[in-house]
């Protein structure tokens, strides 16, 4: 097979086959295919796009081109949960242990993040003594045993997704929603979960600005279900403002045991139960969303959710006083108050800013690698909507310097807007459910 | 500046600054941008088109990323030629003695061919002791003494336009107007020409297969002309059949020199005249493409052109005496006559099948590097339109081997058409003639 015929055929609108399809990844895989072939022919896709069939045997080719991890030996039906990122978005330590607790079992790798904050296991490493990196044996274990493990995905996993999102970082060829849907249900199907829950955010803080393209990328993804065998929901979610009020790695875990403890509603909350209880509903466990979400709530008022946090955190080696005494979490010693600089009325926050503050603050990577600083972070005091007074707290920021301090700050003020006089009309928290056909 | 920005900026339409288009050619050129970045920006490029400032720009600093030719000391406007390539096309050997013979110095540099037979300097090298390595000190003494010097492109031309040739090649972005008129005008420029003359083919046997293409690619070249300050005219010249009789290296300047003692005429004449009459115009030595052709031709009568092609060879060490006794130049041995299979008119030619057979020979190279059998090739003895007979002879074949020769037969015998009863109508040989607006 010649590759340069390939990249011609899609360059000029064509559709690949499967095995030109199997012949690309397998190139990408074991590093036959120089780079610069490679690139030419992302672009070649990011123009000309993919089609559902296409956009599915590359995902299915991309989970098998590492190890598949087998989640058979863990009984019952194993629902999985991603984001496609946004900022204080702490939904998954919420909803894993929420979801664990009605008895689904949660067994989720995570990734770390680049960007606004840490991911999900920048978070929970900012627990003193918890293990991100166990065996797929102990994951197994921890799954059978409390239903639940939250862990960094294993070595092996979907290579072929690794070698080509660093070419896409630095080829102008990551805004493609086939290639975008393939990366992420790629990950998720080697992962090994019988059902996936999508929550793809949409708006200033998100990847996706407006709602056609957010809808477009839930759609491939929940059409992409039937083809690869698992059962898939999107939900598109707001990310017009934090969804949480802590922005940070050990400030988000608090707001996380905070919600658990039930001491915290609004729209954290809110977005948790859809997600988890949508988990239920994939999983069979729950015959409506509402009956879902009850069941949820139930369990925060009981306790059983954070108990089974607890039970997290012990299996895995955390902490688990730091459930009571958030002071055993890491807090960056300088904090600076950000005040509003006049009265009105906030009427927008431009989200991605915001994330830019809470990386001056050291909370989230500027370049992968880049260690973080599990402390640093951005109390939000106000959300859109609501009327602020003059010198009145916007948020306060932690970090470990007053210079870090003062950029993050500078970053919110030009984030948030406060004008006129009266409330203005917000965009929803949850736009829309798309749910795969049968 | 970033080069991730630039590759999003075309990606999504955008228009390139002179800045970004010298920082791409800078890159190119000294290899400071990856070869993954750059072919992603060609994808991008072919996909999204450039418009005309770009493409000028982006010609110019290819132009300037090597020596550039000064040709001042010799006196007079000099004219260059360019033909985008086809079957049987010795143009250059014709017309650079002709127009030199009137009084308009050509000082050219030409490439060596990769495809259907040599380059013109794979065919002046087919004559025993040419010498086409000549420096740039001898070749302005030869332009000034002779006012003609036919020769390889200096080491230092237009690197960047190496470097992306040989990229586009493997990656699928050979197939863009922009790239391809910028590729060829940069070596033009770098050449030191004040006119060019530019042959673009059109047809089976072209790179170019409609006349839409073609007349596109020919505009934006001529429309260059007046960005970078050359005088420009395009001929759009039919090649749906070979355009001489003679395929091969040593049997093409066999065919030059007996079209410039005035033994042949035809399609090969005829082209010639047209593009030499319009390099005569161009250099302000005539007021009519048809002065221009009558004084060329005059210079064929009088043998002052096949004067000038004796200078050529003796300034640059060519065997003087193969003008009188073509045995002095390389012939293969073996030879085979390719026979009609039936009776008919002869309605097409598939060119660059011809052209594939000319490459079984050994006359044309299949990789670039390949060494060409200088003796191997074609003599054509039927041109489209016209009638044949079961038997009669279509073409011979010079090659090595018997083996070869058969194996460029077949391909011959596919790639010509012989049907029906009455002859057909033929595509015209000059569809269009560009010249540049002032």
């Amino acid at each position: 097979m010649n590759f340069v015929d390939i990249i011609i055929k899609k360059r000029d609108g064509g559709k690949l086959t499967s095995e030109e399809i199997s012949f690309f990844v397998k190139g990408v895989t074991d590093g036959s295919l120089p780079d610069y072939q490679i690139s030419s022919l992302l672009m070649a896709i990011l123009l000309k796009g993919m089609d559902a069939e296409e956009t599915a045997q590359l995902t299915m080719e991309m989970a098998n081109s590492g190890g598949m991890f087998d989640l058979s030996s863990v009984e019952g039906f194993k629902v999985d949960k991603h984001s496609t990122g946004g900022v204080a978005d702490t939904t998954t330590l919420i909803l894993a242990p929420l979801v664990a607790s009605v008895g689904v079992p949660v067994v989720k790798m995570s990734g770390r993040g680049l960007g606004f904050s840490g991911g999900t296991i920048d978070k929970l490493e900012s627990i003193p003594g918890f293990r991100v990196d166990v065996t797929e044996e102990e994951a197994l274990q921890f799954g059978r045993e409390g239903g639940i493990v939250l862990m960094s995905q294993t070595d092996d996993l979907t290579p072929a997704d690794k070698n080509l999102y660093a070419l896409r970082d630095v080829t102008g060829t990551v805004d493609s929603i086939p290639l975008i849907a393939a990366s992420i249900m790629s990950k998720k199907i080697a992962a090994g979960a019988d059902g996936i829950v999508l929550d793809v955010k949409c708006g200033s803080g998100a990847f996706m600005k407006d709602l056609e393209s957010a809808e477009k990328l839930a759609t491939t993804m929940a059409d992409m279900g039937r083809h690869v065998g698992r059962k898939v929901t999107a939900v598109i979610s707001g990310m017009d403002q934090p969804l949480g009020m802590y922005i940070g790695n050990s400030l988000e875990v608090m707001e996380a045991i905070e919600v658990l403890k039930g001491n915290v509603s609004g729209d954290l909350l809110e977005v948790s139960l859809t997600l988890g209880a949508n988990m239920l509903l994939l999983a069979g466990k729950v015959n409506t969303e509402e009956e879902g979400k009850a069941l949820l709530l139930e369990n925060i008022r009981n306790g059983k959710g954070l108990a089974k946090f607890r039970e997290m955190l012990m299996q895995q080696g955390g902490d688990v006083n730091i459930i009571e005494n958030y002071d055993l979490l890491p807090l960056s010693k300088v904090k600076l108050e950000v005040k509003a600089e006049c009265s009105g009325y906030i009427t927008k926050m431009d989200t991605a800013m915001i994330g830019r503050a809470s990386q001056e603050t050291g909370a989230g990577r500027m370049f992968k690698g880049q260690p973080l600083d599990f402390g640093a972070g951005i109390i939000m005091k106000k959300r859109t909507g609501g009327a602020i007074a003059t010198g009145e707290t916007l948020a306060v920021v932690y970090s470990e310097s007053e210079e870090k301090c003062r950029s993050a700050a500078d970053f919110l003020q030009k984030a948030i807007t406060i004008e006129g006089n009266k409330a203005t009309e917000q965009p929803p928290l949850i736009w829309k459910i798309i749910r795969q056909e049968d």
